[in-house]
């Protein structure tokens, strides 16, 4: 696998992207030729992103890394936390509380700290995300969420860091290119997280097309083998943005309620995935299990709009994810989800994707 | 673009086939080197299929061509037109009255022949066209709806023909190989027509790795261009399977109302397609328009289940199609359709597609 121009300019090895909620993850994505994408939504507290920063600083051995924010293209309607509690319908609140019953799910224990849920998505944290970003030697700064204010893009130019956003549509990836973004992240409807309805094989020679002259394109969604590598760079991407496939390394450790996480993964195939707006409003793609049926029930409320549905389900979360089974927690993965059977540590996965890559470049040029 | 061992079993030059309703694109497609494969699910007298395979014969200058069936794997429930007409509630019949009065769409004029619509969906009219194909030279017979029932597939063998068979999932196309069946259709969720959940990046190399090596994969869904057909090698097929892309071809010319189809298609985005069970009552991904929308409001009935839905739309379908109005033409056509926007002779499509591929296997070349 040759070192490209994106390679070049990202000061990594392979075009290889990973995006990954841990730093431990991101760092040996980095250390192994990559590029590790640290997800910042989950810290409420900048604070402790700029720990994992400085954790990775530490750990990378000068490897290039990124960070991913979650940053609406529009500022949302946003209030104090109290008075988005108040804009929560009774009854939404009704049908978790009921679903939570019927499935089991025990309430949190009384020592509690009082949690506010993931508050990442809302418009100020994910900002308070890219200022901390700002202050570390990150390569790359990533929106989930479409281009970033254009204040930010220019800083982030200022500090010599990349920038890049995600596309589900070629309209959507003109528009970033346009305003400043210098990567475009083409994600398909297979894949985990926030995803549209235009699956890779068609969504990434249409973005490559529109904006391919002007920024690399990342081919992201369905991709987690060499084959799948060579087959986006066969569409005309630049390289592969891939998140899901990290989730079932032995470097991805979130605490001792994982295990109920990685079994579930570990035994879902590609069709137990379900794309849905009840993760955080928008639509998103996640494991599919009895937690997310009990909302695709017809008698089930229509999930609420970004940032509302986030904080509607945010104490259910915690619960769903301590309840250590298998069978109910909440989790964004791709359909790659079919071909994570075991965990292996990073290092290993990277090897593979090159060497399979390899393999399947060799078998083309015979049918050539 | 080398001839492969499948084209060597095919008798075909390079690995392209293509699908399709039109006796004369399916010739043309065959006479470019690939092979067409004749939807036969529109003739509803078995006589009018055989005449269109006769014009065949004696139009392909001796080259390589198929013919496609839908036939359940398992027999349906299955009586006189009377029978099943019975079986379709009046609420459904009243919603199908009213959409067409408020879409502006014409009823049928007197003198139009008292049609029963498409009962190419019916087994008993599938196996009337395995007859008719039995009794010409196709090289092969597919079937849209799983595994062809065992003593067609033994029948096809003791001709000589090859048997394919589509799949939405690896699990069916195990069962596939497993009853005999030749060649897999890896049919991906942005196929057009019948399909499954499973994006064709995840589904043709899990497809691949369940049966490739058993029998070859063909790689369906999203495939319009040169690039993707060096994907989907790239994801281990032998070849692909391609369907819509003949829609917006010169020889495909089905009548008068014709104009209206190819408008829509030719101004149609790879985001107007929905995946519904309105046209067959089996999810297929349709040109998403004024007729679509209207089933997808909350007050509309849910679709019946195959064969009743298609009886419930028939005389619409009739309707829609001679409205002559772009925005209501009920249309099977894959993702892929944001590619087609100009009518070109099947000819030049095959030679642009050969094309492409080797220029996306010299970039590649030089990304390895």
């Amino acid at each position: 696998m040759r070192r490209s121009e994106l390679c070049e300019r990202l000061g990594i090895q392979v075009p290889i992207v990973g995006f990954t909620p841990s730093e431990h993850v991101a760092a040996a994505i980095s250390k192994a030729g990559g590029l590790g994408v640290l997800g910042a939504v989950r810290y409420n507290d900048p604070g402790e992103l700029a720990t994992a920063l400085e954790w990775m600083d530490a750990n990378v051995g000068g490897a290039a890394y990124g960070v991913d924010v979650v940053m609406p293209a529009k500022v949302p309607t946003e209030g104090a936390p109290v008075d988005l509690e108040r804009m929560i319908p009774a009854p939404h609140r009704d049908f978790v509380t009921e679903t939570l019953l019927k499935l089991g799910v025990p309430p949190l224990p009384d020592d509690t700290p009082a949690g506010d849920g993931v508050r990442g998505w809302l418009h100020s944290v994910a900002r308070s995300h890219v200022e901390v970003a700002l202050k570390h030697p990150a390569r790359l700064i990533a929106n989930a969420l479409g281009s970033p204010p254009a204040d930010i893009i220019e800083l982030a130019h200022e500090k010599g860091m990349l920038v890049a956003a995600l596309a589900g549509k070629a309209e959507h990836a003109i528009s970033h290119v346009d305003r400043g973004v210098d990567i475009v992240v083409a994600q398909g409807y297979e894949a985990g997280g926030h995803t549209g309805e235009i699956a890779s094989m068609v969504l990434v020679p249409e973005i490559v097309d529109a904006v391919g002259d002007r920024v690399p394109v990342l081919a992201a969604g369905g991709i987690g083998s060499g084959r799948q590598i060579a087959a986006a760079l066969a569409l005309g991407a630049s390289g592969v943005w891939m998140g899901s496939c990290w989730l079932t390394t032995a470097e991805y450790q979130m605490g001792p309620l994982q295990s109920a996480v990685q079994e579930a993964l570990l035994a879902a195939g590609s069709s137990d995935t379900v794309r849905s707006r009840i993760y955080t409003g928008k639509p998103a793609r996640l494991l599919k299990n009895r937690w997310t049926e009990a909302w695709a029930q017809t008698d089930a409320p229509s999930p609420l709009p970004m940032p509302l549905q986030n904080i509607l389900v945010a104490e259910a979360h915690q619960r769903l994810m301590r309840a250590g089974d298998p069978s109910v927690v909440p989790m964004p993965v791709g359909q790659i989800v079919g071909r994570m059977n075991e965990v292996r540590p990073v290092a290993e996965v990277m090897a593979r994707l090159v060497a399979e890559f390899e393999e399947a470049m060799s078998r083309l040029d015979n049918m050539r």
